[in-house]
This record gives structure tokens, C-alpha cells and sequence, in this order.
């Protein structure tokens, strides 16, 4: 390797490794044998080519936010980290494209493209890298209006397993020339190639933004109010649901005193007149629906403090159990399931006698159900393990997925068969076509 | 054949075969050995089993409204049409879906979505088959808002060449749970399965639309209009360029006397107040733009004649030509090569001496040249595909693709190796792993 490489490009120093020996779940965290730094596409084709000759597992490494054990070695084997890849290439704001190195992370971008008054919308919470979004299929709060990252990534350079390198699409905004191929490289997870440059769609940031706040006396009526907003095709940018334990946990923990209710936080963004049509008719919809308190704020400030017991949700969370690991459930459900299946989550976290709770993005049925494990204890990890089995079982028993973001892993290996039957042979036979000997991200996503 | 399927599912007459020897294009006809009536997802699975059993292609047929001669049979066997699998199985109007079998179509779709206040909103102007329009990754004058087919199908049931039966996906509204197999089925032309249920994503109807015609001086101001509104996200939901030609065309034809000059035909759909004040803004971006003329209606009848010289374009066009074939270039370009790629297109017109015509969907970077061929006469043709050349290598130096929505077939085969370069080698390893014997579609949209 450190002939391809210059020395600086290559470590093995014991905290590098462990370092990239985990991401930031429960995962029993395994060391990869070294630590490799490409600066270039060539970079990552020489280390492909070293890969090959000696048949040694190769692991994209963004920045280790993935919750399933994504980047753990778990074969040992080269880890390829994209940090110093962190160039802009490109800003074209006239065709809404942006071009990226993959170790750019979410906030460096957006901080890049303001100044053209344009942002990139995919929001995962975490500052994650837009190499590492891709290939997880990132997706968060403001999917809802934007999509996932499948609907924002134009185009991908790709290092195959072969040390070959692709281009999956041209730039035009629609083709229907050949397969697909950046839709089947999007949310691959490192386990058909490594990603050198991105190209991504961005969009204009909005002229007007407005926040709020409804309080529901029950789940069901949050998800209603939800549903209408978004099926009336109001400019709701973000719709997100924050369960009565959430902030009852934000309450004690914060000394502030918000209704224990269900809680939807909203945001509104476009022209302003569009947005102020928007929002009144989304607070006659929450009414319709039962809702008993409406906040709307406008000041930027104001919304960050309005949107607070949202964003800090999982931490805060957490702060009740310094020291356990965290196991984010990610089941996603057609819309009209979402009242029951997370009725269903509540039964589970009292038949189980788990500490847990619950934020979801209501606008695409996808919720998550956050729970403490102890590192090693047997018994928590075992409760956590049933819960999570029985959100997805129910999830896939009304027709959703065991995972709406955050990815397969090593975590969701096991509900694969289940949820894709037949269709996971395809799965196999599309990976074993493109990465014969098994060597790019071993273990993760298909079960082989 | 007769075995498996009752004898009047299968068809050896003359006329059935000659219906099924050719689309709506230039391409030479050929005959199928015989046509088949699925009537459901067993029946295609028998199909399959006596294709893989006599190594006999296998070509799904829609409507045949294709133009890259993607139903010519040019190696025989059998066309499998699916217009008796033309039922609406279910409508989710709380989940914003409904599951068709193929041969619904659009327009058939539609009038049964109406009364629930929802409709598909993907519009490649042809009635087409959603099983046809899912295979070409269609889309159309409303994919600058709403999308392509690959952003509108939720999941497939596909009947593989091995007769195996998968589902792409669940119905959850997003997924990060194994490789995105309807990314990759979506626009597969029939060439890796036949899709025999499609779950769609549907929308509300918009509250109130209103309809806007706007004339410019030159087709650079147009564009630079057209995408002035989108980016500052106004509600367009169709944004359409016709050319001087075109309208002068449609003025003698018809007896009409529009300002013989590039026109965007407009369209704003959304809650009554969002929609004024965009159209309010939008006429204002034209004005800034150069904008000579700008007229906007409400009414549905009005809309209708409004943008009657747009959809009736091509079709007026070829009025000119009685017994010409229709050659429609496809290219599709980042926004901000578009005037460059219109200007190149009038260049190349001119000098190959060829009379053809320009529409586009200026909202997405795409559009057609209409060309016109007589049947058989080799030196119209050679002019036709000189013109076509010229546009796609433009196309390609620029960032864009050969085509936008109408798909390879066997037409743009030609291009794929200098569109794709490497990524072409990945497309023939998926397409030789999934069907080893070739059996599906021969011979169109993989050179193979
Ligand atoms: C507090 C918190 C909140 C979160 N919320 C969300 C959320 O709302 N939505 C969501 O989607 N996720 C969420 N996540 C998960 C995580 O942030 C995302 O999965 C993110 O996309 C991972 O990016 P990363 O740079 O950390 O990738 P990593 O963790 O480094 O890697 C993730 C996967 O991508 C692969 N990979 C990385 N770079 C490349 C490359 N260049 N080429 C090919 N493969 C590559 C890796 O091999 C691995 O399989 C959250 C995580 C945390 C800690
Ligand atoms: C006047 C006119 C205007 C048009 N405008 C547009 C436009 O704006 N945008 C656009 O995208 N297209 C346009 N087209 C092209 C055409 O309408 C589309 O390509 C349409 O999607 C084809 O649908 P179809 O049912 O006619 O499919 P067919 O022509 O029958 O088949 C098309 C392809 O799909 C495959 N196929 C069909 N059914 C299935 C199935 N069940 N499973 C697997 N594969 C299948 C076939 O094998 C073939 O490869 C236009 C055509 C005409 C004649």
C-alpha cells in the first residue's frame, strides 16, 4: 500500500484504528488492518488494485455516523477514509448542480452554496459526509418536500471492485438511457464500489420560512392533521412528531413546561405568499383535527428555539442514561399504518419493560424508537433486540420496510429475507456480478 | 404455449402479428411467432417457463406507443401484451397510492382516481400503458414538478426470465433497506422482467390551476424565464417551449394568428392563494426576461384552448408531411446549455437541409426535434439521423443524454457507448447475470 500511497496517506497507529473500528451504534467494534487516505480518484484506483491483488476487504469510511455497524471491518481489511477528499468542485447554479468530493460533509456544502442563495435539502440530523449519505440512502426531516438521497444525487463517479471507474448517469435532470444505475448505486453502503465525486442536485433557498408548533391530544389525530397537510399540497418542508414521553423527558430535563401531548413541529418555506396561504390553512387543518395549541413563528432565532425539543430529541433522550449505547429502531410504514404501528411500539416498550421513545417523520411514515442499551449487558441488548423485532415484523406486515435512512448494516441483515423474499436472490446475484470475490464491505447489507 | 394458456389467449393471425410488429416510430416492422393475452401474474409466469424451456424471446407490449422501435421483435418469439391485465386493484387514498396492473392507461387510470379528489400525475401526452411507461422511465410536460416514472413508482411485481416472481420494494414512502431494485427495473425496457402489478404514488388534485402563455424575442429569454421560476420554486407544474417554426406552422394549418415567435405555454397548480402569487411573480420574472406578450386563464375550457397549439404540436407538424414516418429526437441537456443545444439544432437543420420542428420541456432541459421520413426513402433517413447525431454528440460534449424520456430501443443504441463509456460494461454484466440467454427484448437498449 505504501507504494501506491505516500507514507502520510497510510496508518495503523492504534487510534487511528480504533477510530474506524465503529460507527456510532451499539456494535461490537472490530479494528481494520490499516487506515488508508485517498486524495484523488487514482488514489482510491491504486488502493482497489492493491485490494484485488491480495484479495483484502476494502471499507468506505465517511465520517462513522452510520447506526448499524456500517463501516465496522467486521473482515478486517483496508478502510478507505474520505476526509481528506473534502474539495467543492464545482457550483452551477444555473443548472442546480453542485459537484463534490465524498468527504464534504452536509454543513460544509451548505455553508459553500449560500452565498448563491442555494441549499442541498437532505437533512440526516447528523453533520454525515455526502459520500456516506449516498451511499446509506440518507433521508431526515425535510424528505417530506425533498426526497431521499436517491431523488437528489444527479450522478456518481465510481471505483468498481475491479479498480475500474464509471460515471453511473450524465447531468440532464431526467434520462431514460440505459439502467439506472445511480438509483442502484445510491444506498449500496460501500458494498459495490467507492464513490469519488458526486454530483448533486441543490435547489433555491426559500424566499420565506415559517415554524410552528401543534399539540394534539393523541397520536392518531397529530398523523391526520399530518396527512391533510401534506396531501393539500401545502409547502410543508418539514413535519415531524415528537412523542408525549419526549417531552416530558425535555421537561424535567430542560425545566421548561410544554404540554405532555403529541407534538407536531412544522416548517413552511417558499414565496411568501405562498407560505402565509400555507400556514393558515395548515392551522385550520390541525384544528380540524383536534389540535389544542398552534404556535407560528417567522424569526429565524425564534425557530430554532421553537424547533429545540425536536432537534435535541435522541440526546436529550440519552442524557438520562450516561454510559448505554444507543439502538435507533427505523421502520417505515404506508401513511395510514403510522397510528398503529406506533400504538404498536408503545405496547412493545411496556410488554418489554424497555425505557424508550419515539420521534418520527410523519410526513413519510417513518418513525424511530430510541433505546438505552448497556454496553455488554446481555439482557438490554436482548430487550432492545425484541422490540426492534417486533416493530419491524409489524412494519412488514402492513406493507413497510425494517429500515426508512439509516441503512442495513451489519443490523438489519437479519429481517433482509423477510421483507424482500425472492427478490433479495436478485440482490445477491447483482452483487456477486459486480463484486465476485466479496471484497467491498464484506458482511454488510446482503448476507453473504 | 396452447397448454399453458386457454386458446384464446393466444394469437397466430396476420393482423394481430402486424399489430404487434412495430410502435409509433420510423423503425422497420418485423412480425412476432405468435402473441400472447396474459390475464394475470401466473399466466406471465407460464409464459416465461415455456421461454426459458424453448429459449424463445420474450417482448411485453403496452399500447406500442414507443418510439425507438422498442416492440420490434427483431429476433421473433413472443410479444407478450398486457392490455388484458388492465385492471385498477386497488386505490390508497390515505396512503397516496393505488396498485394497477400494466396495461392500465394513463387517461384510464386517471378518470378512476378523479373522484377521490386524486390523480397520476405523469404525462408523456400518448395514452399509454403504465407497464409501458414504467419500463421507458417515461415522463413529460409535468416532470418539472411532480417528476419522472422513477420517482412516481412505488414497487413492482416483476416476472423474471427464470419465471421466479419478485417484488422491487415495499410500500413504505421511503426505504433504505437493501439495493433500490425499482431505481433499477424502472426504464429496463423489458430487457431484465415483465412488471405485472406496479404500485404507483398518486397526488391530490390541486385546488385551483390556472394556465399562462408567454412570447419572447429569442429562445435564450425564454429559457433563462423558465428557469428563473422554478428556482425561485414558484408553483409550475408545466413549463413548454414551442419554437417560431412551429407556431407559424399551427398559424397557416389552422387559421390562427399568434406572434410568430418562441412562446412557454405555462401551467400553476396549487391552493388558490400559493398559485396566485406565484403566477403574479412569474409574469414579472417573464417581464424582466423580455417577455412581449403574457396571457393567463382560468377557466378549464380556456386553459384547454390555450394550450392547444402545444398539444397538438407534433401532430400538426406531421399534417404537413400525409405518409411521412416521425422521427422525434429525445436529447436532454443541463438548463443552462439549452439555448446552445436549440441553437445547434437549428444550425444542423439547416444545413442538412431538413425540415423538422422544436418542442420542449424547458423545465427539465429536454426537447424534441421532429423530423419527417418517408418510409423507405434512404437519403430522408440519412438526413434525419445526421441531424440526430449532431444533436446527441452536442447533447453528450455538454453533460447531457441521448435521450430524456423516450428510451434506447433500438434507436439510440448507437449513443450508449459513448454516453455511458465504462458504465456501459456494469449495464451488460447486470443485464447477462439477470438473463443469461437473452431471452427478454433482444437486442434493444443493451447492444447485446
Ligand atoms: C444523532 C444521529 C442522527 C441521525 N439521523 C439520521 C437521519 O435522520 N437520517 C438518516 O438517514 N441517517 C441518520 N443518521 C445516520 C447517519 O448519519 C447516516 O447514515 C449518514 O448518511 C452516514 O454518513 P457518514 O458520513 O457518517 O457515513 P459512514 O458512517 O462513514 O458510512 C456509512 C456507510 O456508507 C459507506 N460509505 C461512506 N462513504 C462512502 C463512499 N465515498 N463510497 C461508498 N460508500 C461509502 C460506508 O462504507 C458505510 O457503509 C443519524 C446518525 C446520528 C449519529
Ligand atoms: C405522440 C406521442 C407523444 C409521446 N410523448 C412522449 C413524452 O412526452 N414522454 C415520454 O416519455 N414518451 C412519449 N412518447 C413515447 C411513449 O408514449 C412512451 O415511451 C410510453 O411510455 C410507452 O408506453 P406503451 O404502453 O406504449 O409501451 P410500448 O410501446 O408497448 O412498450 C415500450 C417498452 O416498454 C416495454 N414494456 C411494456 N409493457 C411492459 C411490462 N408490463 N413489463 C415490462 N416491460 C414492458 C416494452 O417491451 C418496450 O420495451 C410519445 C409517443 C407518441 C406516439
Amino acid at each position: 500500500m505504501k507504494r501506491v500511497l505516500r507514507a502520510d496517506q497510510v496508518s495503523q497507529s492504534p487510534s487511528v484504528l480504533d477510530q474506524h473500528s465503529h460507527d456510532e451504534s451499539y456494535h461490537t467494534p472490530r479494528r481494520p488492518d490499516a487506515v488508508v487516505f485517498p486524495e484523488s480518484t487514482e488514489d482510491v484506483v491504486h488502493i482497489m488494485q492493491v485490494s484485488a491483488q491480495f484479495r483484502v476487504p476494502v471499507v468506505p469510511f465517511g465520517v462513522g455516523s452510520a447506526l448499524e455497524g456500517h463501516v465496522v471491518p467486521v473482515k478486517g481489511g483496508i478502510t478507505v477514509d474520505t476526509s481528506r477528499m473534502n474539495r467543492i468542485l464545482e457550483v452551477r447554479p444555473d443548472d442546480f448542480l453542485v459537484k463534490v468530493e465524498p468527504g464534504v460533509t452536509r454543513i460544509e456544502l451548505n455553508e459553500a452554496l449560500r452565498p448563491y442563495g442555494l441549499f442541498f435539502p437532505v437533512d440526516p440530523g447528523a453533520n454525515a459526509s455526502l459520500g456516506g449519505m449516498a451511499a446509506t440512502n440518507a433521508s431526515g426531516t425535510t424528505t417530506v418536500r425533498y426526497g431521499a438521497m436517491k431523488d437528489n444525487v444527479r450522478s456518481l463517479t465510481v471505483v468498481l471492485a475491479d479498480g475500474s471507474v464509471i460515471q453511473t448517469a450524465s447531468l440532464a435532470a431526467k434520462s431514460s438511457s440505459g439502467y439506472n444505475l445511480t438509483g442502484l448505486f445510491v444506498g449500496s453502503e460501500g458494498t459495490l464500489g467507492v464513490f469519488t465525486e458526486i454530483w448533486l442536485k441543490v435547489v433555491g433557498l426559500p424566499e420565506h420560512i415559517v415554524g410552528a408548533r401543534a399539540v394534539f391530544e393523541t397520536v392518531s389525530d397529530a398523523v391526520r392533521a399530518s396527512t391533510a397537510m401534506v396531501g393539500t399540497g401545502l409547502l410543508v418542508s418539514r413535519v415531524e412528531l415528537v412523542s408525549a414521553l419526549y417531552i416530558d423527558v425535555f421537561n424535567r430535563l430542560e425545566g421548561t413546561d410544554f404540554p405532555v401531548h403529541p407534538t407536531l413541529f412544522l416548517e413552511f418555506g417558499g414565496t411568501r405568499g405562498a407560505v402565509e396561504s400555507s400556514v393558515e390553512m395548515a392551522r385550520e387543518i390541525a384544528a380540524d383535527e383536534g389540535c389544542q395549541r398552534w404556535t407560528a413563528v417567522e424569526d429565524a432565532s425564534e425557530r430554532t428555539r421553537l424547533w429545540k425539543v425536536r432537534h435535541e430529541a435522541a440526546h436529550t433522550f440519552m442524557k438520562q442514561f450516561p454510559g448505554y449505547g444507543h439502538m435507533a429502531t427505523d421502520v417505515c410504514v404506508p401513511l395510514s399504518k403510522l397510528p398503529g404501528a406506533i400504538a404498536n411500539a408503545e405496547r412493545l416498550l411496556e410488554s418489554e419493560g424497555v425505557r424508550g421513545s419515539m420521534i418520527g417523520h410523519v410526513g413519510d411514515g417513518n418513525f424511530h424508537v430510541s433505546l438505552a442499551v448497556r454496553p455488554g449487558d446481555k439482557g438490554d441488548l436482548e430487550r432492545a433486540n425484541a422490540v426492534n423485532k417486533g416493530l419491524v415484523e409489524y412494519a412488514l406486515s402492513v406493507g413497510g420496510t425494517c429500515t426508512g435512512e439509516h441503512g442495513v448494516g451489519l443490523g438489519k441483515r437479519k429481517y433482509q429475507a423477510l421483507e424482500h423474499g425472492n427478490a433479495l436472490n436478485v440482490m445477491r446475484t447483482i452483487k456477486s456480478a459486480l463484486d465476485p470475490d466479496g471484497r467491498l464491505n464484506p458482511g454488510k447489507l446482503i448476507d453473504a
